[in-house]
């Protein structure tokens, strides 16, 4: 069956050169993957950072076309993918300091002693490839969460090929995506099958079977994620999944905030919210608002800018829909209608951003279910002592944000970020939770529904979903990987459980 | 239900005072722990050093009474109980050093600067409890993977509570180590609900139901691990499960072991294959020893060992069922009865030690298939060549081993631990896979069927189990964890990507 693209900001379908993948297609890409798995292994770390920059320069290299087909495909701004498209790039550039460090391996050597239960072997551990990876990319991030996105950067760093499923939203872009890392590859000397794509549900389902699949990862709903890991469940050696789902992002806004920048708040929340259409796993659901005069100061400029907002594309129409449905489905479960600009639809797939308001009595679990797209629900409260109990019916989400004032007592704070910690994995402070800064201390992880794994997609550590833990005990020194030889000191390691930093870090 | 006790060496069953938890037990019990977890979060790294301390000492204080009382319950000889008391205090001591060096935070310092997309807010991150885990017991260690074992020290190192349930094996043993563990936590002012057990299949499976628990641990078999895995799936919010299941730990003899010491590697061998009756996860179940005279002696040598051997008390009835099954199954599939003493049952659980032997062409996945207790397979082959393709038979295993002689090419050593390292977590070189050492570099992983996950339960990083990332993005200084704020140096930290080793680290 052939693959379509559609154009988000007409609505139309048109033909593509690409083709579903079928059962012998899935076979051959995941048959080169596993031998792709050897060329990545023998190119050690420093010979597969040398490939992650590569490949960086690859798509910056390709920029123009990249940056183009994907505007085609999803209705994001020039100015958005541009951005996007680097942080793709410094992403790979990361791992590759990652890999130069050395020190994700958690090298360790235990001697041989003796111990209180007799004599200890020599032990010596580090962390080793699984083996080809199956990514599920994004509709919302082209680049960065896509093909060439973090999942892929990290696991090619790791050692371990991907087989990408193209996301139907931009099967150009990612065939692009694909090109532009195979043509860095090869002017590595690199095999076909480091990174590959495959088009439509049956071939990603095929994937996720294939006993050569050594780990899933994916960025979609719950739904999606449940689908999958029950699918992983029926092998006979089901492999880790690392999902990263939905995220309703509640922001605080404490008395004191509003009281000293009502209007400086509004704007930021605006941009928030509507920035990407709204389609970040990022973006703030809810903002809490106390009911005094600041805070109706900073709901009426928020409205404002709402009402003032022009049409905004969304991504597909099945988003579209979603958010529409969203919008009102809300309404019904008792959040006013605020501001919402009259926008002429039109073709595409473009909507009008939405702000709602709900007083804190009113605010349900249905009302603090996450609504994709550009659509924030305000909840006014009366007292900062009933936000413990509103945050509790609030999902589980990625971050929580907290803006202060003079006048917020440091304790109000503390016990707020405590409440937003326990349902959290991020914590903002007189910020905003999108735009994810890409940092070795930056992680995108939250409880459920927001991820289904301690270990997230973004930072430094998203190398560690790829890789498991081996131990040498007794081995011969000529059969150690050399970062586990006694001379190697170049990378952080464990010695008898004393950390010593590698010589030539960052040297 | 009142809970029995039956002592293996004879087989009957006793009563106790002890009673299946009901529903409303669970509930008290979880509540309890939650409680349990702010005080563990409240007492910091070092509070809760001195807390897994006081448990070593406690058990250490105890330890008359919890041998003789496992030794009961387990039929396990006095020797090993006692050793195995013993690392389980030291797996307390080991989590306490953890804890001392910090290391396990991973804590990481980003300060705010400019990014190739834009300026990068400060973001600091480090790991945080989980919250309450729940434990299943093994049956084979009643101290060291049980009440007082590695999961609940890397748990309470974490800060999480651990509500275990207890294995029917072990309900006394269980108890008394349970109240070692509050008679600890008591003395450091702690309350209830630190460490608790349940009673029951029913209590077992309302702990993984319930919202409170925050991540389940199990060493058993891999039937159990995906039960308990579709109970998490139908939680509203599934939580991360870490199953220890079987393992089958192939040892393979290179013609040059045998021809250079047949009789020790005899000797290892039988001590590895019946040490506490073949019950250990790294019991070496199939050696491949090759066709010729050095390999006919050690068989030779191994069979008079398990001729001249007595009768072994295994744990339960369900065990030595299934281990008399397995024998016979084995033998069904075509692998000869090699030696097996005569035994007289008796009324308890005894069994005779069996070795069993197969020429390498009859090596099929049923012979390579786990029987748990004194039973190990000899597989004869005849080329090394043919190993590969006869490892692949065998499911991967928690450790793999190799035997080594002057006369082995160091080509065929090299290429059998590459043929091993993708089916194993562990490598042995010239030793045993059995008595694990306790050391930070120690890990006890390997892919499915012999664990479901990256991260395992012995060895510091086990603690990581039960963490999960936390990100503070732009957070006043007073408000960060002590760890992450920019003049503590005590703690290995990474600022701005730069590994710094903890001042006070092991100083």
């Amino acid at each position: 069956m052939n693959v379509t693209t559609i154009d988000p900001r007409d609505g139309r379908a048109r033909p593509t050169d690409l083709t579903e993948t079928d059962e012998s297609g899935v076979e051959t890409i995941v048959g080169q993957a596993s031998r792709a798995n050897q060329w990545l292994a023998d190119l050690g770390r420093l010979g597969r950072a040398q490939v992650l920059e590569a490949i960086a320069t690859s798509l910056g290299t390709r920029r123009e076309n990249l940056v183009a087909t994907a505007q085609a495909e999803t209705g994001l701004s020039h100015t958005r993918l541009d951005t996007e498209l680097t942080r793709a790039a410094v992403q790979f550039r990361m791992f590759a300091a990652v890999l130069r460090d050395g020190g994700y391996l958690e090298a360790a050597i235990d001697h041989a002693a003796d111990t209180p239960i007799g004599p200890g072997p020599d032990v010596r551990r580090m962390l080793v490839p699984l083996g080809p990876v199956a990514v599920f990319g994004a509709s919302n991030f082209p680049f960065a969460f896509s093909v060439a996105g973090g999942d892929t950067a990290s696991a090619l760093a790791a050692g371990c090929p991907t087989v990408v499923k193209a996301h139907p939203s931009h099967p150009l872009t990612s065939r692009a995506s694909a090109d532009a890392i195979e043509a860095a590859v090869r002017s590595t000397g690199g095999p076909a099958g480091v990174t590959s794509i495959v088009y439509g549900e049956q071939a990603g389902l095929a994937l996720v079977r294939h006993p050569a699949i050594r780990a899933v990862a994916l960025t979609g709903s719950a739904s999606a994620a449940r689908a999958i890991g029950a699918a992983i469940d029926e092998r006979a050696d089901p492999v880790p999944l690392y999902a990263e789902m939905g995220s309703v992002n509640p922001i605080v806004v404490l008395p004191g905030a509003a009281a000293s920048r009502a209007e400086q708040i509004a704007d930021g929340l605006y941009a928030s919210f509507t920035g990407s259409g709204g389609q970040l796993c990022t973006k703030p659901g809810l903002a809490f608002v106390a009911s005094d005069a600041a805070g109706d100061r900073l709901v009426e400029a928020l409205r404002d800018k709402v009402t003032a907002s022009g049409g905004v594309v969304l991504l597909n129409r099945r988003i579209r829909d979603a958010y529409e449905q969203g919008a009102e489905s809300l309404q019904r479960a008792g959040a006013r209608l605020a501001a919402r600009p009259p926008i002429d639809a039109g073709a595409g797939f473009t909507v009008a951003p939405t702000l709602l308001e709900v007083d804190l009595p009113g605010l349900t679990a249905e009302i603090a279910e996450e609504c994709f797209g550009p659509l924030l629900v305000v909840v006014r409260y009366r007292d900062v002592a009933d936000l413990d109990a509103a945050l509790a019916v609030v999902p589980p989400s990625l971050t929580g944000s907290v803006h202060r004032g003079p006048s917020d007592h440091p304790d109000v704070v503390r016990r707020l970020a405590d409440v937003l910690a326990a349902r959290a994995g991020r914590l903002v402070f007189d910020g905003y939770p999108t735009g994810v800064r890409v940092s070795w201390a930056q992680h995108h992880g939250g409880p459920w529904p927001s991820t289904n794994a301690v270990h997230t997609s973004v930072g430094a550590t998203a190398i560690r979903r790829f890789l498991r833990p081996m131990a040498w005990q007794d081995a011969p020194e000529w059969l150690l990987p050399e970062e586990l030889r006694d001379e190697y000191t170049a990378i952080p390691r464990r010695v008898d459980g004393r950390l010593a930093p590698g010589s030539d870090s960052h040297g």
